[in-house]
């Protein structure tokens, strides 16, 4: 049988319909390297062995009379542990927070289109951090080297990609909470436009700057993954039409206009960082993509990482209030204390902070009128030690495309000098999320290829 | 020759073009009833008598080359004061404020369609407030009773076109501040959907509440002032494409489907109010048109209107802080001391009003799924003496379309038993606002007419 541990998830759905193995056949290969690797990776918060043994039997079942639901019929997908799967605990990261009755808009999604539930995983307290090492559930384990971080705040959705236990996960998205851990791991994530994808069901960070995203193995599965969870959610305030965002027109890299948007000698990179970004853009500019000398409205990282930060605090303080109020052993110091300072800051400096951000990311949105795409490294390190503290600055590069909006992905392209995944980010104009995985398509061969890490 | 003041802005362009009159003839006559009224009235904060002759001719100059700039080419417009003019001094009801040296974008719209600048108007400090009763400026008096409020904020743009100052104002809207002045002065005044006109240049209250409308005498008038009003402004983040804002289908008050979203026997409603509005119900209903039992999704208006108020008082404590910080005497105690209030107030508090305007208005928006239109008075209460204190729930009828950001206008509907104007408010759906234009045409026929108000 073939290792369905290699596969991505457009390779599983093809194996699968081939009859290479059943979905029972699959998710018991994944439970299996769980019960191997698991201890080591620290990523599943609730596993689900017997429902998802179920759901798998089931789509055998269907496949067995020609009924296959969607291409995701039969194949186990992690969810982070801030979006509501009925009848099992949401933690939202915390000690504990509830028991949803309800699947969140894009589980039901998930539901509908065949997917077996896999389990919740790990993911840094209350989406507010990108480390994943949980006070509550233990420090998350990179799968590329034992004691690094995966990233997050959707740690353990990129360990459960990257470890092999599934071949897709779905987590949050925030400042860049999809896109780290996808880089830190060696994986694709994609943050699409706000709004596009429905956040019903998931627990709030911020209203405005919340995004559900997945992450996998290759940019044909974002594609396949964002189509199942595209839809217009009457009940969500955030919710859009998706009008031009499914569209396609021709897209090549010949004449292809891109522009790096921040002046990357002024950020603090880690090693290598630089030097291999820099790499990708020759390769670009080799393929007949022309670079344009544009730059976000604003060079000041901080300012705006700290506006979003204020929002994140007063907005998930609010959301969270009565779990607060009724609750506060449930909650980290930590964040218990980040989040009293958001509900209590004044509310003026709130009111600065959501006009900062919906300037700017008006202003970066304006830089489509000029160009096909914009390029960062998705972080200015790679992934570094759970011992080390987090450096500041790590989603500088990612926090623009949720000011704006704006989709943007991460791919991974090669590897630091110490050995640890980088990743390209890419992001496309407002409503445009179909050309820019057509994009994605077109750069990812460019990109070296990684192998699995060894666990 | 036609007296001007009787003349609404169609009657006056078709007078202009006929030749009837020149716009310095238009203008003198409006200059010459300024003159021997405006003590009683306290209109104008800035008169600009100058520079709008020199238009008038101007206008008359093209007017003989045949190059008419619009049908509003030569008919003088009010302003309040709190939309820049270049070169002359916005006080936002205030002492003083800013000189801008930059028109609005509405302002340039208007110079741009050839409209003549009379002047800017009084209006409530701030637009914070419903009745004009200006602590830097005096009170406005009610063209229809001396010594009564004509309303407010936009208290000034009603009395100049009710006192036969001029044929048509601006006003803004974050409440109703356009609506409910028309109602107590017993003339027409529109908000369009949420971003269709530029705030841009016009001094906010609200980011997200605010809107910019006219006051006329006629909703055919209303028509005509959107056309020239309505237009995509790129640098304005509030901004909207007009989409389907302006096209209309076929309307007809036959089979017209209606609601009345508020329980009006659980609101205190002034004498007269709610006989008033149940027998224009009864007249449509005569008309073809159907009522539908249907309701806003709360009847808790102080609720939603305190709402409004804290992220009012946040908002323009955010917009003036330069001005509070530098000029604190520029400001009443009053005024200064609500904005110190929402400024202050924890950002919890913020987030939770945000979310509950959100939440209320998108459901109010998704009551058009089953009726074209909503009907309520457009206030509780007639125009009251300046020497009451305002009632509390002045705004409490026209909150909704703000929150929801759909359109929303009053017409002229009768007289109170103590013989003051009454206003009828129609909503209609979102981005339908010539739909809701042509529903008003067709209702206003039935409306009882007024006179013009003996000054």
């Amino acid at each position: 049988m073939i290792d369905p541990a290699n596969l991505d998830i457009t390779g599983t759905a093809e194996a699968l319909a081939a009859g290479d193995f059943t979905a029972e056949d699959l998710l018991r290969a994944y439970l299996a390297r769980i019960e191997r690797y698991e201890a080591g990776m620290n990523c599943f918060i609730t596993l689900l062995e017997e429902p998802a043994l179920e759901q798998a039997r089931a789509s055998d079942a269907r496949r067995a009379k020609g009924e296959r639901l969607s291409p995701l019929d039969g194949i186990p997908i992690a969810l982070k542990d801030n979006i509501d799967l009925a009848g099992v605990p949401t933690t939202n990261g915390m000690a504990r927070f509830r028991t949803p009755v309800r699947d969140a808009a894009i589980t039901q999604r998930l539901r509908d289109a065949g997917a077996v539930f896999l389990g919740k995983v790990n993911m840094h307290e209350g989406a507010l951090g990108a480390t994943t090492n949980n006070p509550h559930h233990g420090a998350a384990q990179n799968p590329w080297r034992p004691g690094f971080t995966p990233g997050g705040s959707s740690g353990g959705s990129a360990v459960a990609v990257a470890a092999g236990f599934c071949a897709g996960a779905l987590g949050t998205d925030t400042m860049g909470s999809v896109r780290l851990p996808a880089s830190y791991c060696g994986l694709v994530g994609l943050k699409a436009t706000q709004g596009l994808i429905s956040t019903r069901g998931v627990v709030p960070l911020s209203y405005g700057l919340d995004h559900v995203g997945p992450i996998c193995r290759s940019s044909r599965d974002l594609s396949l993954m964002l189509a199942i969870l595209v839809g217009h959610d009457p009940e969500s305030t955030e919710s859009i039409h998706p009008h031009r965002a499914l569209r396609t027109k021709g897209v090549t890299l010949q004449g292809l206009r891109f522009s790096v948007p921040l002046n990357l000698a002024a950020v603090a990179c880690g090693p290598g960082i630089r030097e291999n970004f820099e790499a990708h853009l020759a390769a670009l500019e080799r393929q007949g993509a022309v670079q344009v000398d544009l730059r976000f409205p604003t060079q000041d990282c901080t300012g705006t990482r700290r506006a979003g930060l204020l929002i994140s605090e007063a907005e998930a303080g609010h959301a969270l209030e009565a779990e607060l109020l009724a609750h506060p052993d449930d909650f980290s110091d930590e964040f218990r204390q980040n989040l009293e300072y958001g509900r209590s800051a004044p509310a003026h400096r709130l009111v600065a902070a959501q006009r900062q951000l919906l300037t700017v990311g008006q202003r970066a949105r304006k830089l489509f009128d000029e160009v096909d795409l914009l390029l960062l490294p998705t972080a200015p390190q790679a992934a570094f030690s759970h011992s080390d503290k987090a450096p500041v600055n790590q989603a500088d590069f990612t926090q623009w495309a949720n000011h704006s909006g704006c989709p943007a992905l991460s791919l991974p392209c090669g590897l630091s000098p110490d050995g640890m995944p980088l990743g390209l980010q890419l992001l496309g104009q407002h409503r445009a999320d179909r050309r820019l995985l057509a994009m994605a398509e077109l750069i990812e061969p460019l990109l070296p290829e990684l192998p699995m890490p060894a666990l």
